[in-house]
C-alpha cells in the first residue's frame, strides 16, 4: 500500500515520559515518581472545575453541545471580543492544525524561531509544506524579518511563540505589534500565547491583547487550558481572530472535537481566575529556587516567562546523561536533545517536588 | 486573507441539536427534553466506566500516557490482534481523518454508497479529493465494483459503512470479504464499524471480524466507543490493520488526541462486555415498537442493524415539517432532508422516551 509522499518522512512528536511508562519500565512506584516533563500545573485544577467535570461525566453518553456556545460567551467576557472571534480546538494544537491546512499547501512555507514549539514544523511536515527557522534558538525579531523578506512570496503563516516553549524567553507585546504590522495582509501572524498567562504575571510589557489581536487582518491569538488552568488532560484550547480568518478555519473543525468533560471543564476554569492567580504566584515564588540553584552552580539559564525553566549545559556534562539518570530515580524532566541543544527543560513543581528534583540533579552535575 | 482554494466550498456537518439549544430557543425544561437525534446510548455508559472517569478526573491536569499503552492491550485482547495492529483516535472520525490525508490528495478520490456516513466526503472535501458515490442510498456492492471498475485509477479509498448510518442496513460479511479481495492492494477499503456491536448481535452474517482484516493488504476497520459503550462525549475510536497501514497514518496522530479521562473510560468500558449485551438487548427490543408503529401507520422504514430506525415518508408527509414540529416539544429527530431523503432517523432511546416520541409523532403524520 502506497501513501502520500511527504508521509514517509514524516517525524513523530516526542512526548514526555509518562508517569505509566517510568512504573512499567523502572519498578517505580506511582507516589514516587516526580514528573516534571509537560508543563502541566502542579497545583491540579481547580476545585470548581473538580465539581463541574465531576457532575458532567454522568452525561458522557451524550454529545456536547458543538456550537460551544457557552464557552465561547466565557471567552468571549474574559478577552473583550465577540463569540465570532472564537474557535474551539481539542487543544490549541489543533488550532495550529486548522491554520496550517486552511494557508499552507506544497507550494508554500511557515516561518518560525530556530526552537520552538515542535508542532509547528510537524503539522507543516504533514501538509509538505516548507519550514524556515531562524539561526538563533530563541526569538529574533530581526532575524525573522530577514528570513521573511528573503522568502516573502512563499511564507505563509509565521509563528511566534510568546512566552517560548521550550525555552521561556518572550518578546515585548510593543514589538510585536511592529512586527505584524510590517507582514503582508495575506500572511497570518500565529501568536501561541499558550504560557501567556504566566508572561504578562510577571511583566505586562509582554501582554498581548486578543481584543487588539481581532483588529488585525492578519494574525491569530492562540490559547490554552492545558497550563495555567490545570487541564492538560482535557484538550481544550482556542483561536481568537477576526471573523474572516475564524470563519475560514472553522471549517475544517470536525463536530464534536473536545470532549463533555472537558466543555464543563473550561466552562467552570473561565470562571475560577483566583485559581489562575494562586498558580502564577506558587510558579514564580519556586521559579526562584531553580535560578539560585543555577547561579549557585554554574549552571546556565534562560530567565523565563513560562511555568519552566531551562538549564543550558556546558560540555562538561551531558542532558542525555543527566536525564537518563535521573528517570531511573523516577524523575522525568525534558532533555532538549532533540532540539539541538545541551540543556534541560524543567517545569516548576510544587515545593516538595522542586526539592526533590534539585537534590537528585545535584549529585548528577 | 486568502485560503487554499477547497475551504471556500466546504460544507460544516450537521450535529443533531443539541438538548442546550432546545432549552435556550424553545425555553424547554432539561428534563422534558427527548434526544433521540444522535444514536446516544439511552442507558448512558457501564457504572465501572463511571468510576473510573470519577477518578481519572482528579488528574485533570496531566496529560494521558500517549503510548495508550493499557488501551492498546485491552483491544488487542478484544479482538484477538496485536497492540501493534491498533491506532487511537479521538472517536473514529479522527482515524477516517489519518486515511484521508494519508491516501488522498486532489489527483485522487474516494468511493462510497449515495447516503452514508457524511464525515468521509466532508474530509475528502477538506483535501480537494474527489467523490464518487453511488445511485442507490443504501450500499449496493455491484454499484460500487462498477463505479470503481469505471474510475480505478483515481479511487483510492472506499468506504462501506457496516452497518451503515444514517439508514440502518448491513452487508453479509462474506460479500464484503470477497469485495475486497477484488480490490486493487492500493486501495484501501474502510470498513466503518461504529454500530457493528448492534449488527452482529441481530445476525451473526453481519460479523467482520479485525483478526481477519489484519490479514489484507488493504483493509482497515473502524471502531468506536461512542455507541454501544455509551461514551458519545468522550471521543474515543480506533483503526485496527496490518502493521504497515497503522504504522503509516499512525504519523499524522497528533499527541495527546484523546483526554485523560476518555483513556480512562475507554479501557474500564472494555472490562464491563455485560453492559455491552444489555445495551444491546434493550435496543432491538424497544425497536421491534418502532417497527410495529411503523407498521401500523403505513410508513416505509429501513430493517436496522444498528442503534436508530430510518422512516421514510410518501409524498404527503414532509420530514422537516415533522421534525420541526416534535422539536418545539422538545423532541430532537434527525431530519434526513439534508441527505436527500424525505425522512427521519430516530435513536432508539428507553422505553419511556420511546413512547413519548411515538405519541407525539402520531399525531403529526
Amino acid at each position: 500500500m502506497n501513501f502520500n509522499p511527504q508521509i514517509s518522512n514524516l517525524p513523530i512528536y516526542e512526548a514526555g515520559k509518562p508517569i505509566e511508562l517510568v512504573i512499567r519500565e523502572f519498578g517505580i512506584e506511582p507516589q514516587n515518581v516526580v514528573k516534571l516533563a509537560s508543563n502541566e500545573n502542579p497545583l491540579g485544577c481547580s476545585p470548581l472545575v473538580l465539581e463541574a467535570m465531576k457532575e458532567s461525566i454522568k452525561s458522557a453518553n451524550l454529545y456536547p453541545d458543538d456550537s460551544y456556545y457557552e464557552l465561547k460567551e466565557s471567552l468571549a467576557n474574559l478577552y473583550n471580543v465577540n463569540s465570532k472571534n472564537i474557535v474551539i480546538g481539542s487543544g490549541s494544537d489543533q488550532v495550529i492544525e486548522f491554520i496550517m491546512h486552511a494557508k499552507l499547501n506544497p507550494n508554500t512555507a511557515m516561518l518560525s524561531a530556530g526552537v520552538t514549539f515542535a508542532m509547528y514544523e510537524i503539522y507543516a511536515k504533514h501538509i509538505g509544506a516548507k519550514i524556515y527557522k531562524t539561526k538563533s534558538s530563541q526569538h529574533s525579531l530581526d532575524e525573522i524579518k530577514e528570513l521573511y523578506n528573503a522568502h516573502k512570496k512563499e511564507i505563509k503563516v509565521v509563528f511566534l511563540c510568546l512566552p517560548n516553549n521550550p525555552l521561556g524567553e518572550c518578546l515585548d507585546a510593543s514589538d510585536v505589534y511592529e512586527f505584524i504590522s510590517s507582514i503582508d495582509s495575506d500572511t497570518l501572524v500565529v501568536i501561541d500565547g499558550a504560557y501567556m498567562e504566566f508572561a504578562k504575571f510577571k511583566d505586562s510589557r509582554k501582554t498581548i491583547n486578543p481584543s487588539d489581536i481581532i483588529k488585525l487582518s492578519n494574525s491569530i491569538y492562540l490559547g490554552t487550558f492545558s497550563k495555567a488552568y490545570g487541564l492538560g488532560g482535557m484538550r481544550v484550547g482556542y483561536g481568537i481572530a477576526n471573523e474572516q480568518i475564524i470563519t475560514a478555519i472553522s471549517k475544517l473543525r470536525a463536530p464534536f472535537n473536545i470532549t463533555t468533560p472537558s466543555l464543563a471543564a473550561a466552562i467552570a476554569a473561565v470562571k475560577d481566575q483566583d485559581f489562575i492567580v494562586k498558580t502564577l504566584q506558587n510558579n514564580f515564588k519556586e521559579m526562584s529556587i531553580y535560578e539560585q540553584f543555577a547561579k549557585d552552580n554554574d549552571i546556565e539559564f534562560i530567565p523565563s516567562y513560562t511555568n519552566f525553566i531551562t538549564f543550558i549545559f556546558d560540555n562538561s556534562k551531558d542532558s542525555t546523561q543527566i536525564c537518563d539518570k535521573l528517570l531511573r530515580q523516577g524523575i522525568i524532566l525534558r532533555n532538549l536533545r532533540s532540539y539541538g541543544l545541551n540543556a534541560i527543560r524543567i517545569t516548576i513543581g510544587t515545593n516538595e517536588q522542586n526539592i526533590k528534583v534539585l537534590e537528585a540533579l545535584k549529585k548528577e552535575i
